[in-house]
């Protein structure tokens, strides 16, 4: 196996990998279509931990029970403006993306709506609901609360915070639409494993030890798997991060009614499937003023952003969504780089599940 | 005048004398009565930096030209769900109590509600309205773009946006609401100033140099106003408060098609009475289930944060809202401290206007 290096790949010879690997597993066509799409698109922007490289991780999941092959998502409350959705434990991309083009509908009648789910299980990168909808012209807020804790309250020495994400979107004219996709946490805990493999300390403020003090040991604070709330440490304001976390669990779980991170103690309810939540909520721009002079005013100010005299000449002022839409017309060109140890993880897995493996012609 | 120490007066008084200043410098009574209420529950709150210590500041903006005292706001467009006012050059707090009102209304009507403010003011702690429709029973953000720029967007060194508020709050059972209020900077730039005035540093990660560099001299950074965005550095994560300032931007800047801080350049612009926009959204928790198990969630959620080892066993964890409300119930009991400075002042201004003077009688 090798663990250094990558190839690239076409992003359509992706997605047919995620398509057979999730057919393989049992999953019916629907839900590995929502799926195969999700995860590709996070690859193409560069979100390479919300892309396939979860592929390996959903098989544990569903070896651990947390998926519902058999799931049927549905709609069980609705006024014109909302609904309620039941995931019924499905991967968590299917019922998001039947949320999201709900909300979509809904939103063209009514000029907002808001669309809530339960019962469904991680949906990957939340900023691709949110493009989703900005792309046929709303302003997007996308929230989900997260299965494993992760992001300890300021002041405290235990998680109760998934990695919370909230990501927000809005269309624009000349540019491509505003893309904000954050964690509430400082970092992901991807970030700590890299440093740690490198042999690199970390930034005080990214994880914490036992005891909750902050720690710049990774080995540590991937044992500990102590994430902190953006801001860091108390005096760089981490309770404003976990204030943001907690509006996300709001959001995505209780006005859901999820189960949530915070209550999720008994094994047995953290292991029934499904048991997560989210959120979209989608406006009409032209609510306010014909769409175009929203649209113009956000060229605008993307514009004033962009021309931010910087520290760095050589390093110009991003506005979010930059760096992702600069990953994919690179991606969409060259391909997209898998590690050499995914390709193997997903070779075997392709073969246990007796399924093509599609990803040999890869290039350096 | 006396520069040390403060005196404690009755919420009530200070609110009259806020209605007596309001009112002498020409303000109509419904425009002060809101403002008035504002301000004197924001120093209830603890939030002193949004109470009537921002009395001198609003008595400067006057003179600057940036309120129209003949302001009368009005609904320029309307939807069931939605709503756009235009302040018309207000205190800011007169169209925002007015638009929370509205979306409360059209909230009750439709299970969601979305209203913009444009041609405003400051308007206080944003706090203040989510507050006010999550005590009538609804889910709200409350979003507000800033006059004066303040907070540097990542790898820039001039500042874009200003302290760019967001405030979220939602109805709990046997608590009180969920509260929370952040700037979408890293610290106030008070904080800053009263770090000067003691001659400590402050930590790196506060305000920045003329370079665009971390510096812990409060003075440089008192000069320079260069606030960061949370996150305080980049490697602890600031693009993500860059981002969150941008959102709240689009929610109180484009979507209300008000002045954006970015765009603010030439100085007529900027001082044209009321350029500032605001965003309240409402959501009614009843969408997606009983209220009374939203609220009971959110209180199970609530009592599950407060019981997080803490750190420090004299410590315990906080929900966003606990502070503010602590102060709450002991300024209710005791009295709103006014430093003697700001007593000084409003003497001052309240001779100037030849209005009544009614702090005379503090207790120490």
């Amino acid at each position: 196996v090798s663990t250094a290096g990558f190839r690239r790949f076409p992003a359509a010879v992706l997605a047919e990998q995620a398509r057979a690997l999730l057919s393989g597993w049992g999953f019916p066509p629907e839900m590995v279509a929502a799926a195969a799409d999700a995860l590709v698109d996070a690859d193409l922007m560069g979100i390479d931990s919300h892309g396939t490289a979860l592929l390996p991780i959903y098989r544990q999941f569903l070896d651990d029970g947390r998926f519902n092959k058999a799931a049927a998502p549905r709609v069980e409350r609705e006024t014109p403006a909302s609904a309620l959705l039941d995931g019924d434990g499905a991967l968590g991309q299917w019922p998001a993306t039947l949320a999201t083009d709900l909300a979509v509908a809904k939103a063209r009648q009514t000029g907002l709506a808001a669309v809530a789910v339960h019962g469904s299980n991680h949906f990957g990168a939340a900023g691709f609901y949110a493009r989703r909808a900005a792309e046929q012209g709303f302003v997007a807020l996308v929230a989900s609360n997260v299965f494993s804790p992760a992001i300890v309250p300021t002041g405290g020495r235990i998680a109760r915070f998934g990695t919370n994400p909230l990501a927000f979107a809005a269309p624009a004219g000349r540019h491509r639409p505003f893309l904000f996709d954050m964690a509430t946490s400082t970092v992901a805990l991807g970030r700590v494993k890299k440093a740690a493999w490198r042999g690199e300390r970390v930034p005080f403020g990214w994880v914490l030890g036992p005891d909750g003090q902050p720690t710049d040991d990774p080995d540590l604070g991937w044992s500990t798997r102590l994430a902190t709330p953006l801001g860091g440490t108390p005096e760089l304001s981490s309770h404003k991060g976990t204030g943001l976390a907690a509006m996300v669990e709001i959001l995505g779980g209780v006005l859901a009614r999820a189960t949530l991170a915070p209550l999720r103690q008994a094994p047995s309810e953290g292991r029934r499937p499904g048991g997560i939540g989210h959120f979209f909520l989608l406006l009409d721009p032209g609510l306010f003023g014909p769409p175009e002079t929203f649209r113009d005013l956000l060229d605008e100010m993307i514009d004033a952003l962009r021309a931010t005299p910087p520290i760095d000449p050589a390093q110009p002022v991003l506005v979010a969504g930059d760096p992702e839409y600069a990953a994919r017309d690179e991606r969409e060109r060259a391909g997209v780089p898998l590690p050499n140890a995914l390709v193997d993880a997903l070779r075997g897995l392709a073969e246990e599940a007796g399924v093509p493996f599609l990803l040999e012609e890869g290039k350096q």
